[in-house]
C-alpha cells in the first residue's frame, strides 16, 4: 500500500466533520501523532492516513463511520496492532483507534460470560476472568497487547485451540457498527439462538472489512485446578503424529496443547533466553505437551509420565521430561514461546502460516521442507507450532551470510513451493494470522472464483462503498 | 403459505428443462409422488409445488438450481421432514429433495473427520463414526430420519450440546451449491482455517435460504468410555441451577447433559411408555444429568453419586436415582425422550423453543409460567428442555376439555407473553429449532431493524432472484 489513490473526498471537510461529530478531543491530525499507525510493528508493511480518530464510546464509533461513509473515506480499524500481516496498516483516510474503548462491561459467573470492549487487551479480559475463579481460554503470544476487537477480527488461534478452540468458539455475541455507522447490537451471550442467520460469523475472522467491532460476549471455562506439561524429543514428525494419536485417545478432552519445534528452532530458543538444554542430547524434533482440567487430583502428572513411558518403550519418543512444579513449566514453555523473537538471531525468515489435515501433515512437512531446502542452498526451515490442531508456521531462516534483502525477495517463490504443496494438501494458506496484505493475492490463488465471487457479494452488500479496511483480504 | 403467487414461468418448460437437464428419473410431476412433500409431519402447515426433483449427484443438484434459477421458479430443499418450523414446506416451484445423495464420502480417524452427503441420516452418520470407534457428538430425537443436510442448515442441537455444542460447533467444512447452481466446494476438514471469509457459517442455520448444503465434514471425538446417568427430584428452578453450578464446577467437561422435566410433563411420560415412577414420592421437577468421558475409570459414577448426595444434603435435591447399569440408563433415558411424543396426551399444544441466559432462567420460568397460566384459566404450562444450554421448550397444554382449534388459535397472544419476556431476558426465540414459517413474524419484532436490514443485504447478495425457500426466516 505505499501508492495511494487520490481520495474523493476533501480531506479538511472529512477533519471537520469528523471534529463536528466526536470532539476535537477524538480527532487527532499531528503527522508525528498519526506516524506511529501507519507502520506494522514487523515494519514490512506502511500506509497512509489523513487523520487518526480515537473515540471513547460505540457512539462515537458510529458518528465516525456515518461520516466516512457519508464521505467515502476509508477506514481502518485499529487495536493492539500486533497483527502478522499488515491487516491494520492504512490506506489513506481514517485511522480508527479502538483502544479508548476499555470497559468491561459485565462479568457473570453462572452465565460463564465476559463482555467487553474491542480495546481490552486479552491480557486484561483474561485476569478479570481469573479473579473470578474462571478461565478465558484463549493463549497467544501477543496477549499482553492485543486487544478483543482485533483478536475477534481475526479469529485469534494459539496454543490451547486444540482443547477450547480458536476466537470464533469463544464468541457468543458481537456489538458492531456497520460501514454506514449503524449499529447490530449485542444479544445475550446465548449458548443457542438460531434467531435468522447468524451475523456475528461474518465480523468475526473477516478484518474489519464488513464492520467494525465494538464488544463481545465471551464465554469462559471453569478455571484449571490441575496441569501437566512435558517437552519430549523425538525423531520425526511422522512419530510426533503418532504420538499424538496415543495421547488423544488415552485422555480425552484433558488434551490442551500439542506443539512442534524443530532443533534449529529449539536451539535458537536456547540461545536467546539464554539457558542450558532442558534434555541431555539433541533431537531432531521436540513436543511441547500440556494436559489440563478444572477438576482437582485427576492425577494429570501421572497420566503424561505413563504416555512418555509407554513412547518411550515403544521408541517414539527418544527422551522426555516433566514439569515437576510450576518454576519448571514456566521454563519449558519459555523455550516454546521465545521462538519467534529467536528467529531473528538467524536473520531474516520468510514466514508461512499454514495449516493440513493431520492425517497428512507429517509427509507435507518432510516433503515441502526438502523442496524448500532443494530450492536454495543453505536454506533453514524452522518449522514449527500447533501441530495438534494440524496449524505449522512454516518459517524459512535465510542462509547464513546472505543479503537480507535479497532473501525476502524471494518470498513468492517460497509462497509457490508452500502454498500450492498446502493447496494440494487439502490445507489453508491462512490458518490462524490472517489475510491482510501479506496474504490477498494468495487468496485468489488458493480459494477458487466461486468462494471469491461469494466473499465480494457479501463485501459489496454490507460495505456498499467500500470504505472499510481497503485493500485487506479481498 | 396456502396462497400462492401467480409464477412467472411457465410450468410446463420448468419440467422440461429439468427433464433435460437431469433425465427423467429424477424429475416426479405425480402429484400423488408430490403430496407427501407438501405437508410438514406435524401438519400444521401445507404448501403447494409444481415438481419433485430427486438428484443423485451434486452436478444434478447444481443442474437442477441452475435451471431454477434462469426461470425464476422457487426450490425449496428438503431431507429428512423433521422440522418443527415449517422450513421444508415448499412455496410453488420445486420441491428438491437431498435424500438420494446418501454417501457416506469418507472418515479418518486421525483426522477425527467424516465427510458425508446431505441425505445421510444423523444416526447413518453416527453408526458409521461408531464403527470407527469415533463418536460424532450430536443427539436429537428425530435423528434416525433427520439427514446431515437439514441437520446443518438448522443449526440442531439436542441433549449433548451443553458439552460439544450445536451442529455448527461440529461443521468443519461444507460443499453448497448457490442459489444460481455453481458449487462451493469442501475444504479439508481443518479445525484452523482464516482464508478470507468463513462462508460455511453463512449457510448453517439459515435453513436452506442462501445456498444448499450438498455435503459437509463434521469433526468426531473419541467414542465414550465412562458414562453416569442420574435422574433427580427437585423443587423448582432456582434450586436446579444451584445444582447445575455445583456440578459444573465438580465435572468440567464431563458434564454432558442436565435436562430439565416438569412434574405434567413426567407423569405423561410415564403414561406414554406405561411405566412406574422412577422415584418414590412425586416432585415438582425433574432433572436427567448425564456424565462421560472418553477415558475408562474415570469414576464417573462415584462422582455424580458424590454430588447428588451433597445437593441432598444442601436439601437442594429432594431425592435421585443412578443408573446402575445399560438398562436402568435407557430407562431413564426414555423418561426425557417420550416427552415430546407423550404431551399428546394432554390435547393440543401452543409451543415455543426459546433460550435464555442462566443466570435469569430459573426466573423466567417462574414468572412467565405464571403469566400464561393467567391468560387462560386450566391452561397447563409443560416447560421442559436443555437447562444447562439455557435452552427450553416453553409448552403450554391446552385446558382439558378445551376446543383444541379454539386453543390454537391463542398461539399468537402466548407468543406475546412468552417471547416478549424471552427477549426482555436477553435471549432468542428460536434457540435450536430454527425460524421456518413458525417464526418469522416474530423474528421481525425480535431482532430490529439493522439486523434484519443486513440479514436482507445478504439474502439477496446471495440468492438475487430469491428463489431459494421463499417465505422462511426473513
Amino acid at each position: 500500500v505505499s501508492a495511494r489513490a487520490v481520495p474523493s473526498y476533501a480531506v479538511g471537510a472529512l477533519v471537520d466533520r469528523l471534529v463536528g461529530a466526536l470532539g476535537a478531543d477524538c480527532v487527532v491530525t499531528d503527522p508525528a501523532a498519526i506516524a506511529p499507525r501507519l507502520t506494522e510493528w514487523r515494519r514490512l508493511y506502511t500506509g497512509t492516513a489523513d487523520v487518526l480518530v480515537t473515540p471513547r464510546t460505540v457512539d462515537q464509533v458510529a458518528a465516525a463511520l456515518a461520516v466516512a461513509h457519508d464521505l467515502g473515506a476509508p477506514v481502518t480499524p485499529q487495536g493492539g496492532r500486533t497483527g502478522l500481516v499488515g491487516g491494520g496498516v492504512p490506506h489513506g483516510g481514517v485511522v480508527l483507534s479502538l483502544e479508548r474503548l476499555s470497559r468491561i462491561r459485565a462479568l457473570d459467573v453462572m452465565d460463564a460470560t465476559i463482555t467487553v470492549e474491542a480495546g481490552v487487551t486479552l491480557a486484561s479480559a483474561k485476569a478479570a476472568a481469573a479473579d473470578q475463579g474462571m478461565l478465558l481460554p484463549l493463549s497467544i503470544a501477543s496477549e499482553g497487547d492485543a486487544m478483543i476487537g482485533g483478536v475477534l477480527s481475526t479469529n485469534a488461534g494459539g496454543t490451547s485451540a486444540l482443547r477450547y478452540g480458536s476466537a470464533r468458539a469463544l464468541c457468543l455475541a458481537l456489538e458492531v457498527v456497520l460501514a454506514d455507522g449503524r449499529r447490530l447490537d449485542l444479544t445475550g451471550g446465548l449458548r443457542k439462538d438460531n434467531a435468522g442467520y447468524d451475523l456475528k460469523q461474518l465480523f468475526i475472522g473477516s478484518e474489519g472489512t464488513l464492520g467494525v467491532i465494538t464488544a463481545a460476549t465471551l464465554g469462559l471455562a471453569p478455571a484449571l485446578r490441575d496441569v501437566a506439561t512435558a517437552l519430549a524429543g523425538v525423531a520425526d514428525p511422522t512419530a510426533a503424529m503418532a504420538m499424538f494419536r496415543a495421547l488423544r485417545d488415552r485422555v480425552g478432552p484433558a488434551l490442551t496443547t500439542f506443539e512442534l519445534m524443530p532443533r534449529f528452532g529449539y536451539a535458537l530458543s536456547l540461545r536467546h533466553i539464554g539457558r542450558a538444554d532442558a534434555l541431555e542430547a539433541a533431537h531432531p524434533w521436540y513436543l511441547l505437551v500440556e494436559l489440563s482440567s478444572p477438576v482437582a487430583g485427576g492425577g494429570l502428572d501421572e497420566r503424561l509420565s505413563d504416555w512418555l513411558a509407554a513412547m518411550l518403550e515403544d521408541g517414539l519418543a527418544a527422551d522426555a521430561t516433566l514439569a515437576a512444579n510450576e518454576r519448571q513449566r514456566a521454563d519449558l514453555w519459555r523455550l516454546r514461546d521465545a521462538l519467534s523473537d529467536a528467529q531473528g538471531l538467524a536473520g531474516a525468515s520468510i514466514k508461512h502460516d499454514v495449516s493440513v489435515p493431520l492425517s497428512r501433515i507429517a509427509g507435507f512437512i518432510e516433503e515441502t521442507s526438502a523442496a524448500c531446502t532443494a530450492a536454495l542452498e543453505g536454506l533453514r526451515p524452522c518449522v514449527f507450532g500447533h501441530l495438534g490442531d494440524g496449524n505449522l508456521h512454516f518459517n524459512l531462516s535465510q542462509p547464513e551470510g546472505m543479503d537480507r534483502a535479497a532473501f525476502l525477495a524471494l518470498w513468492p517463490r517460497f509462497n509457490r513451493i508452500v502454498h500450492d504443496r498446502v493447496i494440494a494438501a487439502g490445507g489453508s494458506i491462512a490458518a490462524e494470522h490472517g489475510v491482510g496484505i501479506q496474504k490477498r493475492d494468495e487468496l485468489l490463488l488458493a480459494r477458487g472464483p466461486v468462494a471469491i465471487g461469494a466473499m465480494r457479494a457479501i463485501k459489496a452488500a454490507l460495505d456498499p462503498r467500500g470504505i472499510l479496511n481497503p485493500g485487506k483480504v479481498i
